[in-house]
């Protein structure tokens, strides 16, 4: 069978429209953002909303668990959806909730969203203290049942310390290498280093913020960063986790960045003068475009086998090495 | 491989001594009970105690969530630990959360626990008006995603309702008849007629207060009934399903009789000079005591195929065809 072609986080304004994008563009997997300041019970909302969308459209998606399941989604031409959350927030503070979640079929949880949560420090707090007690414990908890750790939005030493506590390997699910792109969302030749040491994946993002040149950004320079990442950290460790947000409102980009933890207003990566969603750039704007990447990245110099992994082949790898009990 | 041992319906105050009984007495699987007035958010909290119970029990028990996990019970000596509600406490006012609990592992749903729901009449209501309009849409969703509709605490007419609405059949999962003892928690000839000519399933329970004779009853009694009802309605379409409630103290009968729905006290099938749980009959005292119910079946003059099914066969075959999507 082909390398499946899997993007390892989106966050979109679902829809049938975006779904028939998905099976347009030949997309075997998607890992979609289930929860970001959700309690649990607010969480469990949202994958109901989910389950309507496979009960309504069985023909183009159906909820993934397995590694198995991204090749019955390409045996049966339909997208396999699995489920993640880019903060701690559902699991409140109950360890006994990421047995749950994980039965509820989450797979990929975040430690942090920018702000210092339970369980470690997220990249844009002023001091960053590394797992907490309960985040020692929860990483324990999510390498027993089989749920990954996602430490995209996580501080330098937090990430350092869950790639050591973890006995699995862990995933920076959607960033960029900061030598690339100054951003402090973006990570440091060290984390990446130690990340792909321990066997764990980095997926590149291709949110404007993430990028040089941001909105500007050439697919040239993206697919020239992923060569040299390749060489730096080795090819099999790398993916793509595009984090496309397409057709979302400006008021959700607002909930990512405040949910009700400030009456205030947090511009997280963007300004004043640049609150809402930035464009895409020109070679992706959704699920048809992959393409693009593969071809750049063939251009780039990278090998065919190396593109098959990094286009799906390497996130297939890990979430069979991932998503099972220990 | 042999006929398996099923009990349809425990509510112990379960520990790894009742689990260690099950074993003892060569119990293959038991549907426990999860909920009765709790909220879906305090009911996540007892699944959470069980899935504790796993991982901490594993030579001894295991969630059991379809027929094959019986014969997986079987094959490594352990009990397969199914999942149901007593009450729709948990979903709410949200059908999503059929789905969902399914996915959590609820097999059994009743549609109502003594009182009204938002589904149907309970059985100690003046006035049963059968299923409500969330009640028909409940029914469709379950037998949709495989969670099978109890109806032991229900009235009549909307027991009947049930039967007939629903597209698979059902089960009462521990009651007896009304004509061998008379009590509202037992069911008409007319219910059972319909429940087993739908192919749906009884369990028949030795809760005293279900039993002629209460806790004297007889074990020769309990089983002619037995007998009488296979000629009734076919043996292949009753089982056994204790209502074991052992080892609970006073104030768990209290929360299942008034939960927080009144601030009174309802004595149930009990009474104000016999509030607490009634003791069991000398012939069923715990999980090790089926053999008993073997032999009384036996003597009471049933085939060797006919109580092989009663003790598990037929419930395995329920399983089977119940528990799958539509």
């Amino acid at each position: 069978m082909k390398t499946p072609l899997i993007d390892n986080l989106q966050y979109a304004n679902f829809s049938p429209a975006i779904f028939e994008q998905m099976r347009a563009g030949g997309v075997d997997a998607v890992h979609v953002t289930i929860a970001y300041h959700e309690t649990f019970r607010e969480m469990v909302l949202n994958l109901e909303r989910w389950n309507r969308w496979f009960e309504d459209h069985p023909d183009l998606i159906f909820k993934g668990t397995t590694a198995a399941d991204v090749s019955l989604a390409q045996k049966t031409g339909r997208t396999a959806i699995f489920f993640g959350f880019q903060n701690p927030s559902p699991i409140e503070d109950d360890i006994g909730l990421v047995e749950i979640c994980h039965q509820l079929g989450i797979r990929f949880m975040q430690l942090t969203y920018n702000n210092q949560s339970l369980l470690a420090t997220g990249c844009y707090e002023d001091d960053d203290t590394g797992l907490t007690r309960m985040g020692r414990a929860v990483v324990t908890e999510m390498n027993r049942v089989g749920m990954v750790i996602d430490m995209s939005h996580s501080g330098e030493r937090s990430t350092l310390e869950a790639i050591d506590h973890s006995t699995r390997p862990i995933a920076i699910t959607h960033a960029n290498p900061h030598w690339w792109h100054v951003a402090l969302r973006n990570k440091s030749d060290a984390v990446l280093k130690a990340l792909s040491g321990a066997g764990g994946m980095l997926g590149f993002s291709v949110y404007p913020h993430h990028l040089a040149g941001g909105s500007d950004c050439t697919l040239d320079s993206f697919c020239a960063m992923i060569a040299e990442a390749a060489a730096r950290y080795g090819a099999e460790h790398l993916g793509i986790g595009t984090d496309l947000c397409q057709d979302q409102p400006d008021s959700i980009v607002e909930w990512m960045r405040v949910g009700r933890w400030t009456k205030g207003i947090d511009y997280g990566e963007g300004s004043a003068s640049n609150a809402g969603f930035p464009p895409m750039p020109s070679w992706f704007n959704d699920n048809r475009d992959f393409g693009n990447i593969r071809t750049g990245l063939l251009n780039a110099g990278l090998e065919i086998a190396q593109v098959d992994g990094i286009m799906g082949g390497n996130w297939h790898r890990f979430y069979q090495q991932g998503f099972g009990p220990a």
